[in-house]
């Protein structure tokens, strides 16, 4: 038999389920929509539903396979009570069980689990990707937020009530950008996709950047896409905003690394594919920032995940993670 | 028998050594002098005498003890190689194999390990202080640097090479004050003692306040003793430098939050003798950059070892710590 776990990813607009196996390969997908109004009762119900048919066809395509576990990623996501909790960006208010209400669905299967999906993404790395041999190692994920996972000798840091790994929320600047969490200067203020976004218009209003393509843009149209599409023209604020963000990002992965000394840190999310522009900055400002007694010594590295797959395939690899204990 | 462990703190002047029981106490305490040049094979040859002559005095007053360990706490002391490396403050350079050259004059004694000053504080903290109870903990030390230890799931975090636990070193002002060790902005060059001093000095400075008593000193003479005076005499530019530091310390505290959850953070050193003049600040402080989901959960403790006895102490925990594994 053919061992698979199944992994769900619960975004504020859709959950994606995949069946993936040892390798970290999604045999089969689908999502449904996570209700903007609706009941959590209901919303578990259609959840099983979904993952029970996506076993099936995982089964009709492949006779051999053995579902071992279930693992969820999603928001605010709390792995020792199994909780969703005060998700800003999820319809479900307070506090939600989650994995009690799955449990119900499925009473046999061996792992369930859940954790937040940055964590989540850092299991895997751990079980499917560059960390696959590493003990102590940090993700940082980049994107609408900055999430992180922290591993220390080979386990997730839960912390004392299961909310740890928030490096995104590092104060770089006092009295800095406001936040979205209601504090001023974090991280994520800085090197999120709207920070990005910030950054550039900083720059336009610096320089009066009248000729560069980032100025045709409202504040509401412009998206770190465009931003990266006019640095890869060679774009002079395009070009900064990369090296500013590099350099808020370094400053923060070396409190980081003062703290947990890890062996790597991984960055995963939409800015790594601009390659060099970002990793170069940031290296830079990691190692200014450093003691010398980890100067040189820490690896920056881009996630091995896939950028489609990785919520699923991280959620999955925490079923993988459970079946370890 | 009453199994008791020896503490050895390494400082850059003197070395100190007690014997210590299960509960914390002191039985029987030493100290020698930590070489200001010197053979390393020379002084460890002392140590180890003045460790056996000091078991030798505990044993004659209390006939029925059994020595189970040796614990030895040092600046830049890696846990992993039982090494210390590149110490600034030691006369010993290059990597000095410590356990190694004791475990010659003590080849059947059951635990002999070595670590930094800070992660053996934290570790006595946990085994005879006010963490008896906790998993997740984080001790600062504040002194003429500001030292850590991070405990996670009940064991300290030494990371890939063994020196994680240097949050002292996070930045929080970028291209703040320098640091000691080469970097600009670390927590270090405004919560360490000298920090407070340099925090009296600007404040001297920006109100002219050549009526506070702190306006009679040089930089060289300023103590933070005479700081701690100033402030309980109820000098305002004194008061000042509190409130400064724990709103810097504050700001620290919550990026470790942030990155762990902790159930609590301890603080360990002579700002802690102000009490509230400290404790207050800080705690609003971190308050104010934490993550609504942290809010009002993170406890703030004054560490509950002595203050003479803490460096030999934490050491000695370290022995105990080795039998539980």
């Amino acid at each position: 038999m053919k061992k698979v776990s199944v992994g769900v990813d619960i975004g504020g607009t859709n959950t994606a389920i995949g069946v993936v196996d040892e390798l970290g390969h999604v045999l089969t997908k689908d999502s449904i929509s996570t209700p903007s109004h609706g009941d959590i009762n209901v919303y578990i119900d259609d959840l099983a539903a979904a993952i029970n048919k996506l076993i099936t066809n995982a089964k009709f395509m492949n006779e051999d396979i053995e579902i071992v576990g279930i693992g969820v990623g999603a928001p605010n996501g709390n792995y020792y009570s199994g909780t969703i909790e005060f998700a800003p960006n999820l319809s479900f208010k307070g506090v939600v069980p989650v994995v009690r209400l799955l449990r119900g669905h499925f009473p046999n299967i061996e792992a369930l689990a859940l954790t937040n999906d940055a964590n989540a993404a850092a299991i895997g790395e751990m079980i499917y990707g560059g960390a696959k041999d590493m003990k102590n190692f940090v993700m940082y994920t980049l994107g609408t937020g900055v999430g992180s996972g922290v591993v220390v000798n080979g386990d997730l840091v839960y912390g004392h009530d299961g909310f740890a790994g928030e490096c995104g929320h590092t104060t770089l600047v006092p009295n800095g950008r406001n936040c979205g969490c209601g504090a001023k200067g974090h991280l994520e203020a800085y090197c999120s996709a709207p920070g990005m976004k910030r950054t550039a218009f900083e720059l336009l209003a610096k320089y009066n950047a009248v000729d560069s393509p980032l100025a045709k843009h409202s504040f509401n149209e412009l998206t770190s896409k465009m931003i990266y599409d006019a640095a890869v023209a060679g774009d002079e604020v395009a070009l900064e905003v990369f090296k500013i963000t590099g350099h808020y990002l370094g400053q923060g992965i070396a409190d980081t690394v003062h703290h947990l000394s890890p062996e790597a840190i991984f960055l995963f999310g939409g800015p790594l594919a601009a390659g060099d522009l970002i990793l170069n900055p940031t290296k830079e400002s990691i190692e200014e920032h450093l003691l010398p007694i980890f100067k040189n010594k820490i690896k920056l590295l881009p996630s091995q995940l896939s950028e489609g797959d990785a919520a699923i395939v991280g959620a999955s690899a925490l079923a993988w993670k459970e079946l370890e204990k």
